[in-house]
C-alpha cells in the first residue's frame, strides 16, 4: 500500500466506492467523475504505477475482468460499445499514479466523442518502424 | 479471414503494414494515419470484430504484447507515458471492425489530448453499481 494513493485506500476497503466487481487480486468500481453513464474504473489491488510496471500475468487477470465487465454492461446497461482506456505516465494524461483502466459504456448517438485529436505529421513509417521493431516474441517466453 | 477486412488483409500478408511485431497470433503495426509519433495497432490474427466476442486467452496475449511494445517504445521512442486505446462497437467509434488496440506513445508537453469531454449529468451511482454488481469471479473459471 501506497502512502497517500487513493486507489490504493479503495483497494483495501480504507476508502468507500461504487463497487461493480471484485475478486482477490482486482477491484473495478464506478467513477464518481463520470465521463458517460457507467464509467468505469479496473485495478488491481497491489498497487503498480502503471503497464510498465504491471505484472504480465495480473494485466492477463485485469483484461478478462475488463471484458467480462463489457459483457455485462451490454447487457445490464443496454450500452451497443465500450472504450477500454489506459493512461500509463504523466505525459499520457495518467491522475491517479496506481495502474488503472477505464470502461466507458457508449450509446448509438451518445454524442460523446472520444476520439478527437488527429494529424500527426507524418515521417518516415518505414524507418520508423525498422527502428521500433521487436524480433523477441511472446511465445518463447 | 473476413472479406473486405483491411486488418485480416495485413495479418494474412496480403496488404503491406509497417510491422513492428509479429507472432502466430498477434501482428502488431505502425497507423498510417498516425494521431502521435509511433501510433500503432494491436490485432490478433484471427477476426474478431472486438472485445466482446474475442477468446479471453487472446486477449491475454494481446496485453502482454502491448506492454512488451509500450516497454520498447519507452526506451526506442524515448516516450515517457502511453495510452491503450480500444473502441469496441462502432457507438464507441470503432472504424475497422476486427478487434485492435491502439498504443499511443506520449511524450511530455506533446500538446496532444486524448482525454477531452467529461461532465456526465450523474444520477444515483450507488443505484448504478448495485445494478452493474458481478457477483460471478474470473477465479472460479
Amino acid at each position: 500500500m501506497v502512502k497517500g494513493c487513493i486507489f490504493c485506500k479503495i483497494a483495501k476497503g480504507k476508502m468507500p466506492c461504487y463497487k461493480v466487481y471484485e475478486d482477490k487480486k482486482i477491484i473495478a468500481f464506478l467513477d464518481i467523475n463520470p465521463a458517460v453513464k457507467g464509467h468505469t474504473i479496473v485495478i488491481p489491488k497491489k498497487h503498480y504505477n502503471d503497464v510498465f510496471d504491471c505484472k504480465d500475468k495480473l494485466l492477463e487477470k485485469i483484461i478478462k475482468v475488463i471484458q467480462k465487465i463489457s459483457i455485462n454492461y451490454k447487457e445490464k446497461l443496454g450500452c451497443t460499445g465500450v472504450n477500454i482506456l489506459n493512461a500509463s505516465g504523466k505525459s499520457a494524461e495518467q491522475s491517479v499514479f496506481h495502474l488503472h483502466f477505464h470502461i466507458l459504456p457508449r450509446f448509438d448517438d451518445d454524442g460523446y466523442k472520444l476520439t478527437t485529436q488527429t494529424g500527426y505529421v507524418k515521417e518516415d513509417l518505414e524507418k520508423l518502424a525498422e527502428k521500433l521493431k521487436i524480433e523477441d516474441r511472446i511465445e518463447k517466453k
